[in-house]
């Protein structure tokens, strides 16, 4: 017997994970949530059907939302996170010793309950103290906040249905309230391979541009997600995300497997294609 | 109905195309080719069964294998390419002026017939003057030369199997005698992320290394490839590949879709974890 999980990246293309068993399969009142595992990926998250992370490559992930804004931060503090109900955002934020209190703003408690079970590698890091967790849409939540934030990563589903609310212009605007005067904001943009991401992808760069200073898109290779070359937006008040990069990050100790400050630099330095995307909108 | 071509990455992970119709199957003395027609990558051609490459994303692996090396050797005039029968390759060598005669080695003349007939994007340019095919193997052709190329590129096979023989210390020694005392070899050099392949990653690195004075590995995107994450070998004897760029390449009028002088850089700022796979046998 053969037992494999299916992603459609494209209706004409499809990646497929070879599954060791299904450890989890649930429905809360927002979505549907199974856990699998695999020989090649350990242990992944799916929701209504669509792959979150695998234990293999959220690392790259993971570091890649949390180290290139906490680098460039001079001092970041008080930081907001919202979805990453999986905790791996977290893990990465805790390893700051300047971080004194983490707001995690989730809708669906049983993510977290699930991945508390089943996904200690990410999970765990929700126990450390300076996490406070609210159960809440990230939107209401985020309406009520001014001056507050040194950081903001808003690890959202895609925006195509559910995930839409958190790529609006309005979201974005308030994001840039709730940020401190020099406050740095950073988002999952989807990718600029296939056509339907492409758009979408351009579509948050003009909105975030609109709302923030400095305003960057910057890429990871992502093994696991459509084309797996996945970007992130860099959005900032005051702080530019490579000049400002902090020269002595290496000396905080932080131990990374993806993240370096070399590579930081690179990850800025986007293929001619996807700045030819960008600049059409700029 | 419905027509998928999958190719398994791992024995647990596989990557899936959609086929709108097999425009050619054929054998060779060497070897199986196919060409599909996708709606998503447009046309692709397979060896064995192992898929080469595909329209939509050819552009990424040809400009990164090319333009790299050619964007640090000061005056690159006489050029050996060994496999790469498509021509892909080859498309990208001809935009530079300075490039006086090229060398092509493949040993399967039908590829090169098949790609001409099905793959025009990339074979027309094999129609330029200063291309001259060799239908002979690699490694015999490459004995008999001695300080001849400025630049050599490496387009083969993976290591598992035929294309073994451009992957050994002997290999890489006859390159490094048939290149000019300032020549630059580049190879694809398989991946990190699984397995299999990042152990014949380090083995090679650790080959070319012996070989030459400068030995730098560095990363593209490449969405069809197994983890989307490739890797290149920059074998050096005098320039550097990033310190040497040259730094009027823009001014030379060559158009390209993926690369340019930023990302060259970035393209060498390695994840940890392969820049650490590298250390361990440096």
């Amino acid at each position: 017997m053969e037992l494999w999980f299916s992603e459609n990246h494209t209706k004409n293309v499809r990646l497929s994970i070879k599954v060791t068993k299904q450890l989890y399969s649930g429905k809360s009142p927002y979505q549907r949530i199974d856990v699998y595992e695999s020989k090649e990926f350990g242990r992944f998250l799916t929701l209504d059907g669509n792959l979150m992370f695998t234990e293999k490559d959220e690392f790259i992930y993971h570091e890649m939302m949390v180290h290139v804004p906490m680098a460039v931060h001079p001092n970041p503090q008080k930081i907001l996170v919202i979805g990453a109900g999986d905790g791996g955002v977290i893990r990465e934020l805790v390893k700051y010793e300047s971080v004194t209190k983490i707001d995690l703003v989730e809708m669906d408690k049983q993510v977290i309950d699930v991945c508390r079970k089943y996904i200690r590698g990410t999970a765990k890091a929700l126990d450390d103290g300076r996490v406070n967790i609210e159960y809440t849409d990230g939107l209401k939540f985020i309406r009520r906040r001014e001056n507050e934030y040194d950081v903001i990563i808003v690890d959202s589903l895609d925006p195509f249905g559910k995930g839409e609310g958190l790529f609006t212009k309005e979201f974005y605007g308030t994001c840039h309230n709730a940020l401190t005067a020099d406050g740095i904001m950073v988002n999952q943009h989807e990718s600029a391979f296939y056509k339907n991401e492409a758009v979408a992808m351009v579509r948050t760069h003009k909105k975030i541009k609109e709302a923030f200073n400095i305003s960057r898109v910057y890429q990871a290779h992502i093994p696991t997600y459509p084309s797996g070359h996945w970007l992130f937006g860099f959005a900032s008040k005051v702080h530019h995300p490579t000049k400002a990069l902090n020269k002595v990050w290496g000396e905080l100790g932080i131990t990374t497997r993806y993240y370096n400050p070399k590579l930081h630099c690179g990850a800025f330095a986007l293929p001619t294609y996807v700045e030819d995307m960008l600049k059409s909108v700029e």
